[in-house]
């Protein structure tokens, strides 16, 4: 049973603004839920419907269950299609990261991209080549937006997802910086050495000015079509796969 | 000038249903109409707004031209944010191959895979490649579904997209048929020929019953980190990727 306040407060999180002020953010379906149960996150309260509530006994040890109708999900969930479980989740406080940090291992950095989907996918992709971190430039899309947290697929949960400066991140850690567009060094000709960032840019405007400054190799996937460029998650993946079959 | 009419007209193409009864499907955005009107594909009509117009002067001259209001063409458009142009687009004859045509190329499969934008992704990532030519299962998602269109960013007008049954498609051609999926041989150890289907499956499900028993080869994507898999249209592309590398 859901209380009117309840939902309105829920309904509040589909957006950045609420998200921030209280410092909470929504994930659902089975699969997402339950992998931000066993990470480092903490979830406050897990909705489900009947149906679904038998796969979450063992979450009720230490998580707070509330068995909601078909019908009360459908009101609080963003999807078209509920999946029968969404949760409510405390926003992680901000990480900042040491420039020491970034040393000994390759670190993701995007650069204004704006598609909720796109982020996601890159989370999940760089969850799946073992890049633990990505750094964010302010202008990207929030990391805990519902169709982020969605299209990573439960990755979120394991990835720390940091927003900052990018030029400043990229100038003060004083490790290479490759970066993906046209017209540079064939992927697969560059040396990747053992650390450094890998930077995409925004989906329509690529690097902006002040972090092309910081590129010290800019890096093109070899085209053989006729397609004028590639999308961003897509060429993500293409180079986190190429950096990690360098280095077996 | 839009009249109530052509408004209805273009709004019922939101549809599958009334694309395939009327034959005409949309695209939007001055890239994407663009590389309709240089293809083969029949562009019926353009609706843009007055400050676009100049830019399509040069194909005024084949097709026909309508000038819209920003509000005429928010009507109509698919888009939140509309960008000031619409084509209206004949829907190509359903294309079919001889087995034959399927050698001495490589030719993307798709079973059942049902996100627009994964589509999308995928033949845009294909055009990039080269692979000129793409099978779907009858269950995949429509190619010219308005978000498909929109993904591919324009390489829908290149790609030739076909829908079959795989199982047949595969069985009668005789080639490898090299599948994505877990617990495969490793993407860097197969050896591709200079022939064959890449075939990918299902977002939640994988590859269906009968296509897994068309698959010479399974085939995976090393995995370095934790997440269980990876979005389709991001295996799709590191496999178009090895495949090409492997041919230079």
């Amino acid at each position: 049973m859901l209380s009117k306040s309840q939902a309105a407060f829920i309904k509040s999180l589909h957006h950045k603004k609420y998200r921030k002020e209280h410092g909470y953010f929504l994930a659902e379906g089975i699969k997402t839920v339950t992998e931000f149960a066993a990470s480092d996150y903490c979830v406050d309260t897990i909705f489900c419907t009947r149906k679904i509530l038998p796969k979450l006994a063992k979450l009720s040890q230490k998580i707070k269950l509330v068995e909601v109708s078909d019908e009360e999900l459908s009101r609080i969930s963003v999807l078209q299609n509920p999946q029968g479980v969404l949760a409510l989740i405390k926003l992680p406080e901000e990480k900042t990261f040491p420039a020491t940090w970034y040393k000994n291992r390759f670190t993701l950095a995007l650069d204004d991209v704006q598609d909720p989907g796109n982020l996601g996918t890159i989370i999940r992709t760089a969850d799946w080549f073992g890049f633990t971190n990505i750094v964010c430039s302010e202008g990207c899309v929030e990391a805990h937006n519902p169709k982020v947290v969605q299209a990573t697929m439960g990755s979120l949960a394991r990835v720390a997802v940091q927003y900052a400066s990018l030029e400043t991140v990229l100038q003060q850690a004083g490790l290479p910086v490759y970066g993906a567009g046209l017209d540079g060094e064939t992927l697969y000709d560059v040396s990747f050495g053992h650390e450094g960032f890998l930077v995409l840019g925004n989906e329509g405007n690529g690097l902006s000015p002040g972090v092309q400054k910081q590129i010290s190799k800019l890096i093109t996937i070899p085209r053989y079509g006729t397609a004028e460029s590639l999308n961003v998650a897509v060429a993500a993946a293409i180079c986190c796969a190429e950096i990690r079959r360098r280095a077996v």
